[in-house]
């Protein structure tokens, strides 16, 4: 392959700055959850986009988009790139958005400068990543990749009842026709750019991250039955206080799962207390467990921590255990790695090999083709927040590093 | 006065059973919150029984509705009775709708009789009692006793963003014209009868109860404010999660609450993460604390407690704390419960002085009249829960000696 252009900085940026208007929240963050009528518009703008230059755009059963523009011998499988536009709820403007805007800027540059991969290339956009409205979270790329059944995804429902089969039925309506794309179609590798979304590339001063794999992750749902009664009349000793007793789970669980390298992650994220009157004592409370390790060992041995407290627990109130996501620790494809290492060193631009302590849709990724993921900066470490920023300067420097990656991993025709 | 006459027991059996479908949850409990249509349907359903009587049917600016059987003076003060039609969220079938049939039946005994009564007898229903759409709780008294602003009362909303102030105004269209009664209106006298709600009644064999008083009521909002984080990327030490803070203080204000006598009403019955998913470490937590003692200074002694502890706890996060009650606790008159015990006696009802762990309406009718309390017992003490439940035997009983009092106070023609 002949010289590689650079990316055009300001189409990136203005096409980031148009993207942050869907679900913009006034200060300074997005509320874009996955299927609702913001993150379709973040869609449908991208496919104009698209459109624009003749690319083709189909859309599978989950709603994952795939923009592809043709290789020499369209008989290859694509390399796919991309990432995802929903947010938190409210998340930042680069969490996912960076990905998908950096990966379309590649194909841009790939035909703005009329250059002619042997492969295909194609931008996916994943759905419901965030798992912020929906539950599980990366459920676009589980589903494609067959981790996780369809009509399981479909019937995932949101706070307000609102399952994914009618959300996606209404994002298909607003979107308008699109080709079909199969789940779990081939492809020969994928990449993956994201801002880290934690504080260690800023810390150490590197401007890329050569991301080594993603570590584990076991979610819990926990659930603990008391009884409802009258606040002013029922005596402490009389009471089943299914928030005192989840309290006392919470305490007995806390120092068991917290390391003292504090290397495990470990969040509440979500509690709710039943009927949350303030004069009645809780007849239920259910809370969720976000547990995180690289290494497996670690992640089981605190998994079956939680559940031997949550069987001992001598507490008035039955407690149920629901595991909800187990998700072992992931390897990135040592190919891939060395094709970013050795365009990053072409750019002369510092890298360090890190894991991903984020889950990705590059995690199922992995298990269909060799995958990798670049990482750059964001400040303090700030993410699923709406003060989340990245410096323009690193989302060049990556578009920049990703279009060599795609070219060199596309070939050259 | 003559002979006293007793009440029509098939008939308050079947105005219980007829209003139980208003909001009927189908799980023997009822969902009535305040205001809210079906709660109207049943104030709808008693004033048609009202004009079947020629009772006179009036309503004041916060909605509490007075049914008026005339006096052989109208120039006297009336007395009244009553107590509330709207329940928990859900809630049983005997807080508060059982006070008011138990009076309305006095009414029609009174007139099934053609008793003449010196004074008027007005049987009232009180808007919001329970605070459970709503904040505070026993609203409508507060107001007309008041003790409440009418316009802090319309502005209050339920979690869904609706006022009072709405509400009511759906609530009087759905009722059509009614008279107009002026808040702080004055009266003889205050008699409500009400179901227990605690367990003392039932487990002394006692039918009836003789209130002595309110306990003190302090209620509270405590706010902890984080930093919303990924719960993948950022380790302990970097985190605000103000959920681990919140249970920290938590933590802190157990012991300093909870007392070996188990005197001390102490409840967190609501809390909120935000932002609430599973995969972000927690920005902000809002949680209620419900403190009730029946001894003043004791009472205001927690209530330092409570300030202190959220002052001077070392937390990442900072806390913000609330008062949204401060009731102290209220004795009831003396020649009102010398009246009820008399009756007791009459009939032969053994009777027990106690004080009452729940607030109740009588809390801010003993500030504008002589007032009392009569309570019957409930099944295990169990209330604001659907299994609420209290004897047709007990729900009879209270009615008859309600009648006895009302026509004590009241006085013969």
């Amino acid at each position: 392959m002949g010289q590689i252009p650079t990316i055009n900085a300001d189409r990136l940026l203005q096409r980031h700055a148009a993207m942050a208007v869907f679900g913009d929240t006034g200060r300074g963050g997005v509320m874009r959850p996955a299927l609702g009528p913001e993150e379709t518009e973040a869609r449908q703008t991208l496919l104009d986009w698209a459109r624009a230059r003749n690319f083709t755009c189909s859309i599978d059963s989950i709603g994952n988009i795939f923009i592809r523009r043709e290789g020499a011998d369209p008989t290859l499988q694509p390399l796919r790139t991309g990432s995802h536009l929903d947010s938190q709820m409210p998340g930042g403007n680069f969490d996912g958005v960076y990905g998908v805007l950096a990966s379309f800027e590649v194909l841009e540059t790939l035909d703005d400068h009329d250059i002619a991969t042997s492969r295909p290339v194609e931008v996916v956009v994943w759905t419901n990543e965030e798992g912020a409205r929906f539950a599980p979270t990366t459920m676009g790329s589980a589903v494609h990749a067959g981790a996780l059944a369809l009509e399981t995804a479909f019937a995932s429902q949101d706070h307000d009842g609102c399952s994914v089969g009618e959300s996606l039925f209404a994002t298909l309506k607003q979107l308008g026709p699109l080709h079909a794309a199969s789940l779990g179609s081939p492809a020969h590798a994928y990449v993956e750019v994201h801002i880290e979304q934690g504080p260690i590339l800023e810390q150490s001063g590197f401007r890329i991250g050569l991301v080594t794999g993603i570590q584990g992750i076991a979610q819990f749902v926990v659930t603990v039955s008391g009884e409802e009664a009258h606040a002013g009349t029922t005596p402490r000793s009389r009471r089943k206080d299914a928030f005192m007793s989840a309290l006392d789970l919470i305490a007995a669980l806390r120092p068991m799962l917290e390391d003292a390298e504090d290397q495990v992650r470990f969040t509440i994220g979500s509690l709710q207390v039943r009927p949350g009157a303030t004069n009645t004592v809780p007849s239920e409370v259910s809370f969720t467990i976000d547990l995180r390790h690289p290494d497996a060992e670690v992640l089981d041995g605190r998994c079956r921590t939680i559940a031997d407290l949550c069987g001992a627990a001598a507490l008035p109130c039955p407690i149920a255990l629901r595991q909800t996501l187990n998700s072992p620790p992931v390897a990135f494809d040592t190919g891939v790695m060395a094709t970013i290492s050795s365009n990053a060193d072409r750019l002369a631009i510092p890298h360090l090999a890190l894991p991903s302590g984020a889950t990705h849709d590059a995690k199922f990724m992995a298990g269909l083709c060799p995958t990798g993921m670049i990482f750059i900066p964001c400040r303090d470490g700030i993410s699923h927040n709406e003060k989340e920023w990245a410096e323009p300067a690193h989302m060049i420097a990556g578009a920049n590093l990703l279009l060599g990656v795609v070219m060199d991993l596309a070939g050259s025709a």
